[in-house]
């Protein structure tokens, strides 16, 4: 099979302004291009659409991954190109590859094989300049933080308790911590400081809840970049940071649509991760299709122990968005990983790891449908090496939890191979929901019981511990009146614990809390669980090594 | 009047695919759209015009000016703006603005006035993410030589002796003078680094002086980002950097068409600081302008020893482009500055004072004429405080000197007000120059001879004297295989000398040189004379306060 990049490089596309008007009827003044195959809808245009009523929407997630992922964007992709090839007005809804990882080790996330959206080059690399524009907008608040400390500091900010960071959209373990303002007085006050990923910061979170200038504008006042000698919340807005942070970002908040490899529209806006922030597209896109299509398939990042959370306990509380359906990946892969089969042996049949595996699966459609009512299904995203025993085995045990299974082959086949999915999912919206959609825990709950709730109702652990540090950080974020945000947990993804290699369904353990972060503008608070990496490094052998620029223009190796 | 952004806000733009079509003949299908005002003129179709005769080049440039500036960006819209309404297939090729400047104190800079390019907002902000590509480029390179030094520092770099720094756009003092790596083992060695803003780049001035993908490619794998323990330059071919950096400056190479206020082509492209660098915009914006109009208008930073003289002994050299007229521009003020009188005193007329600084002048004229060998014209650039008697001295002693000089007023009045200016510059275009373009050194000549030339010749300097460290470094270079490359002088723009209060023509003088630094990519050697702020700080009332973002998406207070 031919790799990504050839496969998109041999792509036809179709102008972009053609895609807009024949898939969503979007007339061409209301495009801003950015080249002939992308291009940005105007936000006011997108305004005007209010009084249309919304499609259905549907959530893709998954079961606990394995390290190579499962296949989520793939299948995002491969669904919408189905129910695209079936007739229906549908649009994917992704978020955007951050250009850290392209160089690094991980690769580009325009998805893969015959389910990618393009051009594959542009979108891994600076697109339309989104993440650029908040790299910029999050930086100069930093700038006017030690501009305002070495100009006399007259908000008597603490330069020790200054949380808010500076970022690049590069992997460079080497600035994850640094310090600052050296070299004498005419470079200000030093300190102790850190850049993370673009992707890791909350402005990138806030971008992706806000669907309108004013809003983002009061949501980056509202930034809390540290604190005063005397404990008290410094915010942009303190700082005269809001209108000009806005204005770096006016054009970026506009969604970006792009086409799949088989013509069906797809807005690629935003890109938190889904650790420290909500791991979503932005609410602007997915309203945006749910006006414009009958049905918009979405994904949130990892598990849907954290991406799915996240999206009903933090986008739909914020947004009022609903989701219809959820669309679960599995693979035979991960079902044996969580079995107890090694990874470099996932691709050797075996029936009972399947079997045992399937406590994780099982959990996280438990979760799913119980705790947040959705309904949902499961795809089965068929790798090379599974066998067919294997993927009947999958739909078997999936049937007896009374989901139905979809094996699917998009990744090898394009839209054609996820049709049986596409109309599992189909009979799904047209049915009445048996469930309830409901939130984990209330705006009201005190925010140590939102933790609690996430951490037994969801991931089987037996109790909550904190930190002392982490303790004294909630207390003074309730304090200072923040104690009605919902949180959001940074934990891994590969396990119900806080423990990577704690596979299948763990039950009865620990979840400790090491440290809370306040993300006053996104409007949550940051609990994080075990170690998180903010800033990637970059591997021995990086990706860049073998990305080229051929003399005739021609990008190669990226993957 | 109106404000800057009051103007340019008001103003009518023609669609760009209409403008390119109209005023150089660029069909639509050779332009990749950046919105409907920006667009990039593909490099392949630009390419495929490599046997067109070329246009005439006027460059633009000034005496010494006062910190506010004398309107070289203005002058060279206003003209270009004048040509193009008497007929003339013109087309203006300028600096992009970079960012930081515009949330600190200096603001944007797209002209001013009547005299602008448009659209201003977008050109003053992340225009078409040329500054971006270049810092993610830039800041990847980085990260691979940390990356390396980690993962068992193969090559043997001296940390200790990087001297390729981590850039943002941005004002940030604080990030003058740091120390990464900091934070334990995972993190890398720790060691001293520094950010630069983007424009103060090697790969900026790379980025500029550079026309194809495959010499793009070729220049960044020269770069010399430090050196071994024993003293070897290390490259970024041998990091393996050189093609994921192209990649990452693919699309950006291609110059930006916009338009004037008047409806007049203009190429942004590239801005390399006139210190650290060459103060040009792209070698690809010239000659694709020299290609597709019959006369390009562009200029150069600083006052004409430094931005004059780079675009003739670097730029000139380094494409074969040679100018045929050069357009000094003059003010009142500027003359009056160098006869003595106070920055807050220039409102008051003072023939005197205009006569005395008329020194200033006179060497600049007599350097481009005898040394550069350009033929030139005076513009002088009418301020509002300008009375008729010291304008008409300013004619008069221009006048003394062989050299036209020609009042304009295109801040206030548009292209009208440079007419005089425009039919001057095309009655010097018709007549074979008297003089015979030459470089102010050879090739060959050693390093100190080609700092020597510039400092006697151009400076009127008596001596040049070398800091020892500066001399050992230039010796290296030299033993490097680097003594055949042009010079690039780092110093004020205020003075002939190094001492930015030595106003008029200083003679006689040392030019002390501090600091030598190669830029082996773009093909130069930076010689440091006095300080050089490669990285700006923000004021204590900075721009970004006043700048703001109405609920409807208007861009207010950018200036």
């Amino acid at each position: 099979m031919l790799s990504d990049i050839e496969i998109a490089n041999a792509a036809t596309l179709q102008p972009i302004r053609d895609v807009a008007a024949s898939t969503l009827g979007i007339d061409e003044e209301h495009l801003v291009p950015y080249g002939h195959y992308k291009a940005k809808v105007d936000l006011s245009y997108l305004a005007g659409l209010a009084d249309r009523p919304l499609g259905k929407l549907v959530l893709v997630t998954a079961l606990s991954p394995t390290p190579p992922g499962e296949g989520k964007t793939t299948t995002t992709v491969g669904l919408t190109d189905a129910l695209h090839g079936l007739g229906h007005r549908t649009v994917a809804c992704l978020r955007e590859p951050s250009m850290g990882p392209v160089f690094g080790m991980k690769g580009g996330a325009a998805g893969g094989g015959y389910s990618q959206v393009v051009p594959m080059t542009d979108i891994n690399l600076h697109f339309t300049g989104d993440f650029a524009a908040i790299a910029a907008a999050n930086n100069l608040l930093a700038a006017l933080i030690d501009n305002h400390v070495h100009h006399g500091n007259e908000l008597d900010i603490d330069v020790r308790s200054v949380t808010w960071k500076r970022v690049l959209d590069t992997n460079d373990r080497a600035l994850r911590q640094v310090a600052v303002a050296m070299g004498g007085h005419a470079n200000g006050f030093p300190r102790e400081d850190g850049f993370d990923i673009v992707v890791a910061s909350e402005l990138m979170a806030i971008f992706c809840l806000t669907e309108s200038w004013a809003d983002l504008k009061r949501r980056i006042g509202d930034i809390v970049i540290g604190y005063t000698r005397d404990t008290k919340p410094v915010t942009a807005r303190e700082l005269g940071a809001d209108g000009a942070m806005s204005v770096l970002l006016r054009d970026a908040l506009a969604p970006n649509l792009v086409q799949t490899l088989e013509g069906a529209p797809a807005f690629v806006h935003g890109g938190p991760f889904a650790n420290i922030a909500h791991g979503c597209s932005s609410v602007s896109a997915t309203r945006a299709g749910l006006r414009l299509a009958d049905i918009v398939v979405t994904e949130a990042g990892f598990g849907a122990d954290l991406g799915a959370e996240k999206f009903v306990d933090i986008k739909c509380r914020k947004s009022g968005l609903r989701p219809d359906v959820a669309v679960v990946v599995a693979t035979v892969r991960a079902l044996k990983y969580h079995g107890g089969v090694a990874l470099p042996d996932l691709g050797t049949e075996d029936l009972g790891a399947v079997e045992a595996g399937m406590v994780n699966l099982r959990r996280h459609l438990a979760n799913i449908r119980n705790v947040y009512g959705i309904p949902c299904v499961v795809a089965v995203n068929r790798f090379p090496t599974d066998t067919d025993a294997e993927i009947a085995k999958v739909v078997e045990l999936v049937a007896a939890e009374g989901v139905s299974a979809f094996p699917a082959t998009h990744f090898a086949e394009g839209g054609v191979g996820a049709r049986d999915l596409a109309n599992g999912v189909l009979t799904m919206l047209e049915q009445p929901s048996p469930y309830t959609f409901s939130f984990t825990y209330d705006d009201a709950d005190p925010l140590t019981e939102k933790v609690e709730a996430i951490a037994t109702r969801l991931y089987g652990a037996g109790l909550v511990t904190w930190d002392a540090r982490a303790r004294r950080r909630l207390e003074r974020i309730e304090r200072d009146g923040y104690g009605d945000l919902p949180v959001c947990v940074a934990k891994t993804q590969y396990s119900f614990s806080t423990d990577p290699t704690s596979l299948g369904a763990p039950s009865g353990h620990e979840l400790h809390v090491r440290e809370v972060r306040l993300s006053a503008g996104a409007g949550f608070v940051v609990v994080v669980c075990g170690d998180m990496m903010t800033m990637p490094g970059l591997p021995r052998d990086p990706s860049a090594a073998r990305i080229d620029l051929a003399d005739d223009g021609t990008i190669l190796g990226l993957s």
